[in-house]
């Protein structure tokens, strides 16, 4: 990743193609927690009609200031997320075309964020009805609930994706490269470098999404995901693609399946509580 | 590519990730003619909202049939493209992850149209003001006059992109694959199976949208782009990419010039005069 | 792979750059048994002088008669594999160049085999003293015991490789490919066309040989490795490389550790008995 | 490339598996000439036996002192070419596996030498019948007059290519790369950094070795090749394939001419004199 800024307590991160000033801000802290999750609303004015529906529902929320970007509007979600909306940001240069920044597995974009929540089915309500998500794919039980979900507004798979599980924390954040190829000399770079423990899954294809993907653990223990490979879902009549929980190719189109770490280990939210799910289905893992 | 019918006098094709009935229609005719180039609206609405538009601008437009489609709106732009826009289509079986389909290049969907016009300014003006397209990239003379430009509605580099040129003429046509490999297997193909005269440019990448491509003339003479590489404009304040007129990178970062008949080949709209350009200012070529 | 002849009873195989008549044969039979492992010499004559070597050794061999091949001389080696040697086949087309009939992963030629043997030890020594074989890499025991071993005659890692195990067996045929993206291409089809149980390990990064790989169950339960990314050993003074058994990136240098059934299924060669191992090494196996 | 040491006037340089102290030395000189070409023969004592057959070839030669090796053998081909023979070189780690030592096109060997030679009959049949070289592809006119040959020693395409054209002089050196995207990654990488005009040729597929690859010139007009993509001759009965000059295919196989100057130039040996071509043949070059 580029590093735009390294201020007393922070560093500011961006990818290759992008043109703000950063994507990921990593604060010192004693202990390795989320603090937000943040989103860039289309329009300056939505971040005044944000505030009107969240306090209209209830939805606890203030505005922050944060480093480097415009107004920016925290709300802490029912099931207890703590997500961040802003409009303006400092712009960055774009390295897409000074290839001599391509380094490791090159990432050129942010992509999505994949959380755990104990309410699947309250989350995904909030996120599509109050937040104006669109649902693509999903995994249900045989009885119809949804266990997992896959939710966009930029016309890929997702920017936000949620699982069943001891919520809510985050389960990973994803770079999207162009190739395969890259992800493969990731590998061979954290393997050869001390970091081989931290490979945690894969490479291989999801089902679900069609993505390639590795999962990789930062020092601190956030899963970063390494994912190319998906595909379009601007079409409004676009209908979502349901898969079974017991159907082990969603989760690995070829069949190895995911180690036990993958879910049950994530990222707590700072100060928040972490509640035990409310669906008890359990996910197909190895013997 | 995949057909997904074949009627008496057409055929219908679509790419892997499509689940529409077709994005491409090959249908018979004595002359390799264009007919029109298809849009797909957000909602059946904005069908009769586009009409009323047209009607104000005095715009030419009309109801057309199309076969496995719903309602259609023909129009003819100021500039003489013929444009036909629809919401509704018949459904056909993604194909995504039904790897056994995977032949050729295996392109994954349609990806973007590029016309020549005789007066790009006020084509481009049309596009953007009354059709709703948003400029990603441009080349301008020194003079400041818009040469060619690049401008999208799926946050993409683009859908339609204008070249300065004898027009209106369709200069290509784009599919997306997701690996320059691909594109190498298809010289590879064409090349061993009596296709190599049909390899006109490439592969090379752009500088204007980073694109990783190939141009290839298909039986009719029709140019088709098999295109990868490029990133996301979804941001709205997204800042459109000025790219001088001569500076060779703008059309193949590498340095290599595209060859005199990428230039001045095109399509023809069926029954549509070509008009000389307004602007003249000529393209690098090399010597 | 590609189809040369098929007879009442046997099929002969090729990959795409092999210019002789087969590199695989499949036979109808009762069982799946290993009927020979063959191998070219460098000229006719060799055949003479490995007769009389190998009759001065006291090894069984005997001429046998082969389709579509010249004189071959079949052996039984000490340790109860079964050789066979030729020098002339039939001739077939090269299709490397002809890239319509790339399909699949596209194996572009015959890479190696590897074999169970209960004494890696007395194995090693027959390739390498009597036929001529050199070493490229090994694991051994930290009391020093080979433990598995790498041995090549054409310049790449191996042509033969031995494992420590219930012998004489094989435990694998591989075939090269060019690229670590054909893999992917495999596995995505094996996992779409009914084939996903046969995926059996991989694709992943050997430490031993650097290869990329994938090992795959054919419908018989013989293991095909897809392999790519080695380097040459043409040096005659390359010095070979030792790993340690308790070293997992020997494995795979990812780290992640092989499926038991890697350690213990092979295929039996008709009629020959297997035995236990001398050597009680364990594999290093994830818990 | 990697570094292996720097003394007072040269940089000694070699590729990421390469066991050997350089592959590449560059030496600081008032001009850009070749002052030897290097190659390794199997055994210590090979060197005698070659001084030995030289002398009674009465063709030049002299032992001289290297960097780094142990005893070389200086000679002067008939033709005029400066070729340098050793056994023992220092030896330097293996950096295959160390994966952080990747940059730009990661190349992985040295592979190959292409020269100009005045008389390409002479030269081929000085480096069959002398040096033990094997012929695998040659370019021939329509009288059957030998106009380019590819001969190896190691196994693959061309350990020696000879072109026909003013000589002798250097046309190239190659290194391997293993996947074509590391070519086009050097293309990027190139063209934005200040060394666009130094892409000569490419990337491309030839049609002769099936190689996909890229000349570049560095800065001191030495044309050095990006390659990947060729096969194996190990066989002993390999028969070499013709291609006719005439057949633009040849040189590329998806129809792209070389530019002029790959034809005119080329690098002269220090000190050697450069003839005209006893054969007039043309080569095909674009109009």
């Amino acid at each position: 990743m580029i590093e735009t800024e390294t201020t007393k307590d922070a560093v500011y991160l961006r990818c290759l193609e992008e043109r703000q000033h950063h994507s990921f801000v990593l604060e010192q802290s004693a202990e390795a927690v989320v603090k937000a999750l943040g989103f860039k609303v289309a329009f300056e004015k939505d971040l005044d009609a944000l505030k009107t529906h969240l306090d209209n529902l209830g939805v606890e929320n203030t505005w922050v200031k944060r480093y480097a970007q415009g107004r920016t509007l925290q709300a802490k979600t029912p099931q207890g997320m703590i997500l961040e909306f802003y409009f303006a940001m400092d712009k960055a240069e774009r390295l897409l075309q000074k290839y001599a920044n391509y380094h490791g597995c090159a990432p050129q974009r942010f992509d999505h964020i994949n959380c755990f929540t104990h309410n699947v089915q309250d989350t995904y309500e909030f996120f599509v009805r109050d937040l104006g998500f669109r649902l693509t794919e999903y995994t249900a039980t045989e009885q119809e609930e949804i266990w997992a979900c896959w939710m966009h507004r930029k016309g890929g798979v997702h920017d936000m994706a949620l699982t069943n599980g001891k919520g809510p924390r985050l389960h990973h954040l994803a770079v999207w490269v162009p190739n395969a190829l890259d992800i493969i000399h990731l590998c061979d770079l954290m393997a050869t470098t001390g970091y081989v423990e931290n490979i945690e899954r894969g490479p291989g294809r999801h089902g679900i999404s069609n993505a390639f993907f590795l999962y990789v653990l930062d020092p601190d223990g956030h899963r970063i995901e390494i994912y190319t490979s998906d595909y379009l879902t601007v079409d409004t009549d676009f209908e979502p693609i349901r898969w079974d929980l017991l159907d082990p190719q969603r989760q690995t189109l070829w069949g190895a399946p995911a180690p036990l770490s993958w879910f049950e280990h994530g990222s707590v939210f700072e100060g928040i509580a972490v509640n035990e799910p409310v669906l008890e289905a359990k996910p197909i893992v190895a013997p």
